[in-house]
């Protein structure tokens, strides 16, 4: 754009490019945050930065399922009454949130931290892939309750059944059951408009009524 | 949104609360921002921070025009080669900027920092007209420049227009001449698909080949 022949003062060029940076944000909207925030109540504007400096500083992953927490364990963890012998295996702690959101698990979780993906050099060491079969190997020691079965819930994509494969194979000496999410149709679709790797999909996984 | 049942942690509510308080951020991309950020670099992070403190204890208006500098008068002010006696009169910093990138005007700005809008409240004591009058009653006073023009070159739009319009009326009684941006057909445009206004615009404006 012809706009940088006259810069913004250095410290609005700063945010500027720093909001540019955040996803989903272009050089316009980063433009009209700025302004908002220089319009802004000098409170509000300096309650985001807090913010920001308060999720960067105190939030941490809980130690055992690497969720998010602001202490040493996460409230799943913590919570008496999930039951500690079935693990939930998420890819991100956004996806734990939303089976959460189902309330139809009461197990706990844990949480990859991403999906394997050698193009990007993304291996097995930068996921938590090791934690998870320590705490495997850890069941039934100290009090700890015994793992039973890990549900592997990896995205239903490309990455996410290649990261649950290899799991299985890392998996495959340990002694628990494994399962995956349910594959088919999405309640509410029509079949008119369903693709071939989802009707495949439907078709082969087809159950009892 | 079935989500609001498990809670992110309150660092990262309170974050995403903010973030969706900034135009054009919904839910979604607050979220989206909010993973960013915790998966960032924690020096980007605080960088991010740290701007946005910058720009609200930094950023400042210009004492003369009203443009956004961090100095007591912003670069354009300071600048001995601009014409002193020329004022175009724009709403807001982004206009300034964006008449700055044609580098077809050497002459002075003077930001209103909005247009009258009577519904929202916004009266002409909110604008900086006052600090306009001034300036030019105290024009050719201590080495100040003779304001010889005024450009209103508030918004083509109905706030804009009638904001320029108060404006011919306060400031009738300085002796300066006023004129206001060409309206016509944008260059670029196909008469065919120009509407009424424009089209009105651009027969009542016409000029002599």
């Amino acid at each position: 754009m012809a706009k940088s022949k006259t810069a913004y003062s250095a410290s609005v060029q700063q945010l500027l490019e720093l909001f540019g940076k955040l996803p989903g944000v272009g050089a316009r909207s980063a433009e009209r945050m700025v302004f908002h925030l220089l319009k802004a109540d000098p409170a509000e504007a300096l309650a985001l930065s807090d913010a920001i400096r308060a999720v960067k500083t105190q939030v941490r992953h809980c130690s055992v399922c690497y969720n998010l927490c602001e202490a040493q364990l996460c409230d799943i963890c913590e919570d008496p009454s999930r039951d500690g012998g079935i693990i939930c295996l998420v890819e991100q702690p956004k996806d734990l949130l939303q089976i959460e959101s189902t309330g139809a698990y009461r197990g706990v979780y844990h949480v990859l931290l991403g999906h394997l993906s050698p193009l990007d050099g993304i291996g097995p060491e930068h996921l938590t892939i090791e934690p998870l079969l320590e705490r495997i190997a850890a069941g039934g020691t100290d009090g700890r309750p015994v793992i039973r079965e890990i549900i592997l819930a990896t995205n239903p994509n490309m990455d996410g059944d290649g990261t649950a494969l290899y799991l299985q194979s890392r998996l495959a000496e340990a002694n628990v059951s494994i399962t995956r999410l349910a594959r088919g149709l999405p309640t509410g679709a029509q079949i008119e408009y369903s693709n071939k790797a989802i009707l495949s999909d439907a078709i082969s996984g087809r159950t009892k009524m």
